[in-house]
């Protein structure tokens, strides 16, 4: 589930650091909430004062808020991400380098393949959002009519899904790809890899908020400045 | 691709056979596709007859068929199937079983999840979908958007994709479920299971043609009978 804990000032100096990494001409996957929002704003006013980027959204939302922002916008149709600059709900280091738990916002899909086809991934996040261990639960989308059978199939794995409900809409949450999400939570994630390629495996899973490996570097923002975790891996 | 090559009257055998083997009072998986049809016509002929039996469709277009055969249905929230007949565009005997590859009619999304909840799925199909290894191509759904990174990774795995073409309509086909078909041709696929494992991993896939050890038992129609084989697992 979303955490929404962490200070803003926490979360604006984390995104407005990633921002800052950002060099003329990029091309740079746009990710979404709160804190990655703080890096688009910044972004926009980097393009203000003349920086040549160009973005690409992980959702409708960050569309939108770039839009706002005056990020000019490409596809990947067009373009890869040199640098992709997105949020967490939870982050864990690992073997290789860090795991993520992400899906809060449930533009997890999106999200996964722009970070994925970015040369390098920039996680922001407020301290709140470090942990030891990932413990979820794990924001899966599913196809709407597969949800039953997706049910059975992460209990079988050991997890107990929620059909994720909707605020401002009666009935359940619907993706931005018009699937439904469930939060599944497990007793630890004690292999994040091997979870990941389960959940990937069940039919009617169209994506799982678990990204392994994928960052190559974690800004987190604190109340006196900010401190970045590189990759070792 | 779809392979429309084998005889009406093989098919129809083979569609007949699997319908014959189900029981008063089972929940069926309805396949897709011009042999799995004639079963579904079977079994309306049979619940004609007096047959109890309850549908569950794995397309838009078996759901039509079905309800013009006169097959009463139910859905994947209130029941689950005891047995699934499906077709198949290739057919292999393997360690795990039987190895498919289905997707000719852009319904293996929904095929996979309504098959894999069955208790046993029958694959009927004419001779000439017997292979003794998978050739593909992997018919591979995918997000709209994520088309062109997902077509970067197939290309890492050494497959070779192309966006299907719609007939009857203007530019790609669209999914029941509103996404695209990549038809991704290898090179020999000798290992289904990790291609598989691989493809389901591949950010931006909903789901894939790979069909791995899924299968009971396979109904061969022929021109004089059936043959009826099933797996060792």
């Amino acid at each position: 589930m979303k955490r929404s804990g962490g200070s803003d000032e926490a979360k604006r100096r984390a995104g407005e650091a990633a921002a800052d990494r950002v060099t003329d001409g990029q091309v740079v996957g746009l990710g979404t909430g709160s804190t990655a929002a703080h890096a688009v704003r910044a972004l926009g006013r980097a393009v203000d004062a003349g920086l040549d980027v160009r973005g690409i959204p992980t959702s409708v939302a960050s569309r939108e808020l770039a839009r706002e922002a005056g990020v000019p916008l490409t596809t990947l149709a067009d373009a890869r991400p040199d640098v992709a600059i997105d949020g967490a709900d939870e982050i864990a280091a690992s073997d290789a380098g860090f795991d993520l738990v992400k899906g809060g916002g449930a533009a997890h899909a999106r999200e996964k393949y722009v970070d994925s086809a970015a040369d390098e991934l920039l996680v922001v996040a407020d301290p709140t959002k470090l942990a030891a261990t990932l413990a979820g639960p794990v924001p899966v989308e599913v196809l709407p009519d597969a949800r039953p059978v997706v049910a059975d199939a992460v209990g079988a794995l050991g997890g107990e899904p929620t059909l994720r409900a909707a605020e401002r809409k009666d009935g359940p949450v619907v993706t931005d790809n018009g699937n439904l999400v469930l939060d599944c939570a497990f007793e630890g994630i004690d292999d994040p890899a091997g979870l990941a390629a389960d959940l990937s495996a069940i039919p009617g899973v169209v994506e799982h908020g678990l990204f392994v490996g994928l960052a190559d570097a974690v800004v987190v923002g604190r109340e006196e400045g900010v401190e970045v975790r590189e990759s070792g891996g």
